[in-house]
């Protein structure tokens, strides 16, 4: 099972993963949560990054919270075995960040 | 533009398409929209239901306001530009219940 992050571990995480955002929005913590709304150039482009995601959350075998509504798409990432988050919120953050 | 629908006839549609409901949820009116929760037996069959009818949705230019959570889709249907619900939320929300 992932282990649950210290604070430390999260803010030094947060500062590695929102450098790797280009897009000027950045992930935020909130409680035992990271979010981000990431926005797109239209539906297909902001569905086209879903799918992405979505095998790569299967293959990670942990999946996001997810808002979508046509060109943005409101993230939520937390590990509800660990009661906070882990190391898989941020690989899959990550990925969200490669992809997008 | 797709014009908005009477009480009565929206009535009268969700009647229709509860109808096509096999799984035991209904649709239900809530203001200007309506909703359903489907489930599925897993990530990635929700996902799957999804990207079907995200090209339906593209191609009847006419997007849903949706949340994901693992085999869970929370949908909400409304026609902004009608300021209310038109034929093009219940064209999409056949083709919910039709690929589900």
């Amino acid at each position: 099972m992932a282990t649950k992050l210290s604070a430390k571990e999260i803010s030094e995480k947060l500062d590695v993963l929102n450098a790797l955002a280009c897009d000027g929005a950045l992930w935020k913590q909130s409680g035992n949560t990271i979010t981000k709304t990431f926005q797109f150039k239209s539906f297909i482009r902001a569905f086209g990054w879903m799918s992405q995601i979505a095998i790569w959350a299967e293959k990670l075998k942990h999946h996001p919270e997810w808002f979508n509504v046509y060109n943005k798409v409101e993230v939520t990432l937390t590990t509800h075995d660990a009661d906070g988050l882990t190391e898989l919120d941020f690989s899959l953050a990550e990925k969200m960040e490669k992809f997008k």
